[in-house]
This record gives structure tokens, sequence and C-alpha cells, in this order.
């Protein structure tokens, strides 16, 4: 049960001008359910991406990167995305490569478009071959389906483990041009992004160059995917996606030193941390949110090493998830985080507004009544103050419950 | 309920010249059951020991630093040790180190000793004040008892989470003298030792010079208790201890290049794993004995670097608790181990003897019923070749269950 999940009306979500999405139930693990989604993009968009540092990565992630980068060289330009679930096409060696290859080149055939300007993309079961026929077999119906309005049902089509479709969608001004953002996430288990398998598919309908694209699809990814964790694996097949368009009547934006680029910036950053948030919500089992803030260390790597020791600490999770203010295990993940001249006499911890331990142990005022009311809620913020510098940084998280170990004890069968 | 864990004899446990033990039930957090040990030393012997890299590391872990360089220094020697279950003396400040350094002196009062060759560790929950008056009352039902046979309750008598006491034994000849090593652990959760509450103290009736000793107790400890993980929490109470008591006719052993020093250091190693392998084998929740072998790393460090993080996903865990052979898990662990340069293509994959990936992907003569039949099993040796160098390390690990979610959903109440 996803925690405090918002509802979405699908009536809500704007279209993006450009940017068409058609889906096909081509029952490549199980019948009846949309486990193809195909993203069309009309000629002029500029499109980036950001992919799993896992080296076991999968085969539709090496052609995205080959892909991408022919399209950077100045071939042509990347029109389609596609993606399929219950199969993640990932340590499947030579005959994968050739699996993601052929499904590109077969969307290609019908949209009448070259191989290279699909982007191929695969989440499920890895070390499995992908039964490529079924997927070729199903384009036929996704193509025909292609409407800018399926933002919805395109977030169903790309779920696998995930109880619920994630989705965001706003508009916004820039210089009195109305800009539209629209974006899907999927992903439950085997998410700690490093830029899991999390799949964001972001469009916009503003025009930007590909070297500032790239840059906001980086900038994006670490300030939102980047800072969510449910399990700490990082999977093989990671993507985020942004289209841009160019069908707004923004003028392009060129220059990352534009207020235009920080306005879409700071608005595709918030939706893209909605996704993922939608991602720590709806992850397997999880019965909390966990908000991780860690301040006042040195650097943001020091501060984002204590907040995944914190966020990965299986001790730490099913405390949360029992709602036991068994907070010695907090102390316990900040100490074994790896910060080697860290002195815990000086480190303050908090949950929401209680201050539980300073000076290297329990507050004096802290009382368990107190801990214990804080960890009844469904959101709560673990606040961590270093006092070794200024930076900061923020992890967000979920408990670890008897449904995590059955959902992963079930997966497969 | 522990995997395969053995059956000991309490008679067949060889008691080291030179040493006694003796317990308390002193009501630290539950009545009715022995929670505090003392092992007490004869002048002549000398101690070593390794302890917990957490920087929130307990207060008597502070204390045993400084008295063992106290003794180090030529100051008295240490001449016993004191442990208690219930509490952890961490995160407890100053006041914590006040109570530790004032349960060595009381005890020193009993024995007739200074309070700084009283060396004290504590085990339990963290960030509470540690019962120091009931400690104290404690302590001259354990000095009463004080006795050489009294190895097995010792091993009771340090029981958290576990399950089952853990303890081993043996003795060996070494140039025609007769050699006895007897040690006792515990520890089933927060179990990812980097010198977890992993407490381990082992003696010997050996006479082994101060220097050569603290280089003994370093060797072993990585071969031993510093390659087992149950959750990767790394607690802040960790301890390894070797006592050698200079009461066999062993000439004393003053050089790390003796045959006397090998012969000595493999058969403490053998124990020592023994002593950690039990550990694991009681790890909470578990109902899998797992050992993770990686081969031919460019160095020992990313060997273990990808032993872990196999041994800590909990996708991998989670697997191998439901005997489900979804083994690109393991794959997509081997990847984001961090190895940045690791060349998948190279990759061996045995469950066992079963072959399972090669060549980035699933090896074609590997068939499914081969990795059940292997999953099945409540032993099972995972093995990684990564084809880039000599270097090999080794991991114990277990299972992630239900119950390890119940143990600690539940732990304090």
């Amino acid at each position: 049960m996803a925690v405090n999940f918002p509802s979405i009306d699908p009536a809500s979500l704007h279209p993006v001008p450009g940017v068409t999405l058609g889906w096909a139930e081509a029952n490549l693990r199980k019948p009846n359910r949309k486990d193809v989604l195909v993203i069309a993009v009309d000629d002029g968009a500029t499109v980036s991406g950001v992919f799993t540092t896992n080296r076991f990565c999968a085969a539709p992630v090496t052609v995205c990167r080959e892909h991408l980068a022919l399209a950077r060289g100045g071939a042509a330009p990347i029109r389609a995305l596609l993606v399929n679930t219950g199969n993640a096409n990932a340590g499947t060696g030579e005959p994968g490569l050739a699996h993601a290859r052929d499904s590109c080149a077969e969307l290609a055939r019908l949209l009448r478009i070259d191989a290279q300007q699909v982007l191929p993309f695969s989440t499920g079961v890895i070390l499995e071959p992908l039964p490529i026929e079924r997927l070729k077999a199903g384009l036929p119906q996704a193509v025909a389906q292609l409407a800018p309005a399926h933002w919805y049902e395109a977030a169903q089509a790309i779920m696998t483990t995930d109880t619920l479709p994630k989705v965001a969608s706003r508009q916004l001004d820039i210089d009195g041009h109305t800009v539209t953002l629209t974006g899907i996430s999927k992903g439950a288990g085997m998410i700690k992004p490093d830029m899991a398998t999390m799949l964001g598919f972001v469009a916009t309908d503003a025009a930007i160059t590909q070297p500032v694209l790239d840059t906001l699809v980086k900038d994006v990814a670490d300030q939102s995917f980047n800072c969510i964790t449910v399990d700490g694996d990082t999977s093989t097949n990671d993507s985020f996606i942004v289209v841009a368009s160019a069908r707004s009547t923004l003028p392009v934006i060129t220059s990352t030193q534009s207020a235009a680029y920080r306005a879409l910036r700071d608005a595709l950053t918030q939706l893209a941390q909605t996704l993922a948030q939608l991602i720590v919500r709806d992850g397997e089992g999880a019965t909390k949110f966990m908000t991780v803030r860690v301040e006042a260390g040195r650097s943001v790597d020091e501060c984002r090493q204590v907040a995944y020791a914190i966020g990965h600490s299986p001790l730490v999770k099913t405390a949360f998830y029992a709602c036991d203010p068994n907070l010695g295990r907090l102390l316990a993940a900040i100490g074994y985080a790896g910060i080697a001249d860290l002195d815990v006499s000086r480190i303050e911890l908090y949950l929401d507004d209680v201050l539980v331990a300073k000076a290297g142990g329990r507050h004096p005022d802290y009382r368990e009544e107190d801990g214990q009311r804080v960890m009844k809620q469904s959101e709560i913020t673990i606040r961590v103050c270093l006092a070794r510098g200024d930076a900061q940084a923020t992890l967000w998280t979920c408990d670890l419950s008897h449904d995590y170990v059955s959902i992963n004890a079930d997966y497969r069968s």
C-alpha cells in the first residue's frame, strides 16, 4: 500500500505539443496488461538522458547511449522512445544487444524513421532473454494508439511491481510564454538510482539546445532521482530522459546562464522530485515515507554518505516500520557511514522537531513519548546536523516491512 | 532457527589454564537471564584486541582502548574482562564513559587489582543509560562463580538476540607442546564487523609477547570476524579479544616469523572462523548460510567490495530466502559494486558447481532446474570470477527473511 500517494486525475495532465504516446498489450510476461509503450516525438525536438552507473548495464542502456551520441554528433535526431516491461534485457550478452537493436529497427520501420532515431528501454527480470518476437508483434498496436493525451495510460504501461501509475504535470509562465512539463516514472524495488529499475520520462514543449539540455538533465537528476533509495540496489536499467519538443512560443534556450533556463530548471526539478518521491511512496512494502536531511557537512558527498547509511540500514528501516523509536540505530548508522574524522560529540539528531541526541548521547530533554509520537506518523523527517561545514543533502526513502520480503521472495513466481 | 548450527557438548570444551569465568543474573533488561560475564586472567598473560571502526563507538570501547594502551605502555597488565548484555552503553556521551569506568573500578575492587586492568564490554540497546547500579550489584555473584570450566555458561551469558550459545575449542600440538584454544562469540544482528554487535573472546595458554599478539589479533580478525555480514550494519560495540595466558609449556612466541607463530595463527584463524560463522548461522531470521567467494580480482579490496555488494543486497538475500534462482540480481549487485572499469563480459558466476553466467549473460548450458536445485540447499557457495587478477576474498552471510523483519521490528518491546 503506497504512502500518501496523491490521487491523480488523468484529465488534469497537460499534453505536451509535439509528443504522442501509445501502448500495447504484448503478453511479454503476463497476459492482459499494458507492457509496451511508444513515445513519439515530432521533428525539431532535442532529447537527452542519464543512465545507470551499474557495470552490468542492460543492453537497451548501451543502445541508448550509442543513439544519443549519434544524435549529439549531428546525425538524425531522436524521434521515438520504446519501453517494455516484464524483461530487463540485462545480463543477456550479445544476443540481448541484438534484440535491443532489432526492436529499434522494427519501430523505425513502422514510423518511417531510422533505427538510430529510437531509444530503447526495458525493465523486469534480469538474465532472461527478451521475448523479441512478441515485443515486435505488439508494436503496430502501440503505434496505432499514438495520441497526445495518453500520459496516464503511458504511466500504467511501464509499471512492474509498482502498485500505482506515477505521473506529474504542470504548466508555468516564463517571460509571458506558457511552457508545459509532463512526465512519468516507474520503480518500486531495486531502487537506488545512481543515475534504480527506475525509469523517468519527462517532456516539455520548450526549445532547448542539445548542450544546454544535457546539462539540464544531469542537474535535475542529481536533485531528484539520484536522491531516492528503497533498497540500495542500483538497477541495471535506470534511465531518465527529457524530451524538449520545441513547440512552445518561448524562444529557444541556448544558455544555462539565462533566466529562462533557471525558471525551467527549477520547474523541471520540482516535477522530477515529485516523480522520484512517487517511486518511494510506492516503494515495495513501504508503510512510511522518510526524508533524511543531513546538514552542516563539509561536502555534499559526505552528507550523502551519511544519508545513504541511514537510508540503507535494515535496522533503521525495520525500526521505522515498527514505529519503534529505537533511535540508537540511527546513531550507529551515522557512525559507520565512513567519515573517519567525524566528531560525534558535535552531532545533533532530530526526528521532525524533536531533538533526540546531542553531545554524543541522548538529549536530557528527550522523552520516549515524543519520539513515539513522531514514529507513528506516515511521513517523518530525520535531520542530522554534522556541525562541520555548510554542505547539505536530502534523501527520500521508505521503511523495510514484511511485505518487502514477500514481494521480493515471490517476484518471479 | 539457526542454519546447520553444530550441537555443542559443554564437556568437550577445553579449559584454558590461567583463565576463569563467572556470570551473574543482574536483571539489566530482563529478569532470570545471565547478563553479566567476568573473565579473569592470571598474572603473566598478554591481551590484545581489535574494535569497531564505528565513529559512534560505545563508551566501553573507548575505555578498552585506553586500558590496552596503558598495558602496552608497560603499566599494569590486563587481568579481567567485564561483559554485560541488555544495554550497549553507546550513544550515552560523558555519563556513559563514567559508567564504564565505574564498572571497571568496582570489579577491580572485588578482584584486588587496578581499574585500568579491566576491559569493559557492553551489548544491547543503544542510546539508553547503562543501569550501572544493577550491574555493580551483580558483580559479587559473577566473581564468586569464577572457574575454568565455565566456557559454555560464559557463551550463554553474552547472548542477546542470539538463539544459541557460540563456543569453540581445540587443542593442538606445536613442537611437542600441547596448546589450548577456547573462545566464545555473540551476535546475530547489526552484523558487519569492521573491526557488528559482535563480541568474540578467545583465550589460549600459549605465551605470546605483546607486539606479536597485536599482529596476531589483527591477522586473525581480518580472516574471520571481518569476513561476515548479516545486515551490513556495523555495530558501535564490536570487539574481538585474544588472551594469551602463558601457561602452556610452549616457549614464548616472540616473532611473527616463527613456525610456532604460524601454527598458532592458523589454528586461531580456524577457531575464529568457526566462531564468526556461528554468528552467521544464527543470523537474525537466517534460513541459509551463504559463502560468497570472489576470485581473480586485482586486489583483495575490490574482491571484498563485490562480495559485500552481493552480501548486502536485499534483493539477493530475499531471492535466496525464497529459493528462487532469480540470479540476475547477483549480476546487478556485481555491476554496482563500484569497480569503475569492470569488464562484465569476462565475468563468470557460479552457484556451487553450476555455471550460471558468462560472457555478459546467461550461460547457454545453464538450466533453471540446476539453479533451483542449488537454491534449495541450506548451504550455498556463490562464486564470482572477475578474471582480472590474482586476488581473492571470502564473505560468509545469510538470507533476508520475514523473521529478520519481525525480530528487528519487535526487538525492544
